[in-house]
């Protein structure tokens, strides 16, 4: 695996505006933060639309910002060629997060020819305290 | 565990409403079609709102589809003053669905005074074939 | 898919005798019971071996019993070329389990080119509680 | 959460060798390589009894230790007086592990008064790459 990256931060949110602009239906709710070899940290926004009653940021919410770290770092270390499809999606919830914005950290755990796994802990801005874990598969399919 | 049900669906309705009015924040997308010992059937409607490009239903409003299966069969089984917080959430996805309603069975593996577990099969209306797949977990607090 | 098995029990137990050995090693722990098209059921003797203090069956045995009948499962269905590797696996262990032998029951999701993914219900012989419930996910070689 | 811890590795090994002998029939398969707040490392030692044909490390071989180093790091942090019990073990199979000890870290990401949630990565000793991930949760149960 190297440890090029194939894509810089400007090109992904232009790949993802011009692709998926669907993700920023009803206004911006995720930022990338930064992006490293197997790897990148993902903001979502404090925002009103993602709440529970008291502030609680929702469920749904917290995987919609995992599921978009694991994309962004598969997309970083693969190209826009890839698409890459969600197998399996397992996510602990751990504590509930605080009325800032959201902070996820992916890691690929594996990137190979079929398979990417990958794993995600997501924090609130400022703390160390892990609110959730999430671990998925991506099925990327051939290259040609 | 009793075999009888603590609510009617016009109960559980009622109580969704006023206790989590933002389940249908933007329009009502969910029905619950019918409850039985240990297990509900709930259906999502195909909307617009839940889509991906191409007419695909999307990842976060499966999960959103599940997590109200679940809740709704536990409501069912312990009455309204059950607050169970998810904890563990696990889908697989198997395959595209159709531009039709998505409907969610839900069953309940265990019914434990602290933990429950629940498993949901997800098809497209008037197809035996599984589009996505549901392990979650529910912590149930104690109860005075 | 269709519904023609390609092997029979009979051909499953020469297979795996043949090819994994080690399955039996220490003693025979695994019997199958059936097979149907996407599912199987699968026996564990109830020893001294699978045991923790108490009489209860260990967790290794139940995962080893749960893998067993994914494996079987899925060769019933493509025949004896497949070489299926377990890329997940995800257990609840949900009631201690009798002092009997232990019912494995396996139903293959999907069952696509690259992957299959089951579920399996475990019971103690001749009770309806499951004891532990098992979703898993192969990875299906290309076939020439 | 405080950051002492309640037993030493000694007394860890004495409280495993004492309560839990099973887990060291046929031989002492696993060894405490180390503790510290909220982690653990263990070691499987590389053996004939678990290994698949070829010299892989079986998956219940992987398992086990999974679970052991889980064990070790909730019990150094609360004590002997801890009886958790595993409800949730998930287990993603990246690589081929190589001919050598494997060496299983752990990390809890909660551990709360009802629930303990725990990640370990698994690497062939000398070793970079995880070849295996695992997210188990234990229920604690209520302590006087």
């Amino acid at each position: 695996m190297s440890n090029e990256l194939k894509m810089t931060v400007e090109e992904l949110e232009t790949f993802i505006d011009t692709e998926f602009p669907q993700v920023h239906h009803g206004g911006r709710s995720f930022a990338i933060e930064g992006i490293r070899p197997m790897g990148a940290t993902v903001r979502l926004f404090y925002h009103d639309r993602h709440l529970r009653p008291g502030g609680t940021i929702s469920g749904p919410a917290m995987m919609s910002i995992a599921d978009y770290a694991m994309y962004i770092a598969i997309l970083a270390q693969l190209g826009p060629v890839a698409l890459a499809v969600t197998t399996n999606f397992s996510i602990n919830f751990l504590r509930k997060p605080e009325q800032k914005d959201l902070m996820a950290d992916c890691t690929l755990l594996k990137l190979g020819k079929r398979l990417a796994v990958a794993e995600v802990s997501m924090r609130s801005e400022g703390s160390d305290d892990v609110v959730a874990h999430v671990v998925g598969t991506y099925s990327i399919p051939p290259r040609g």
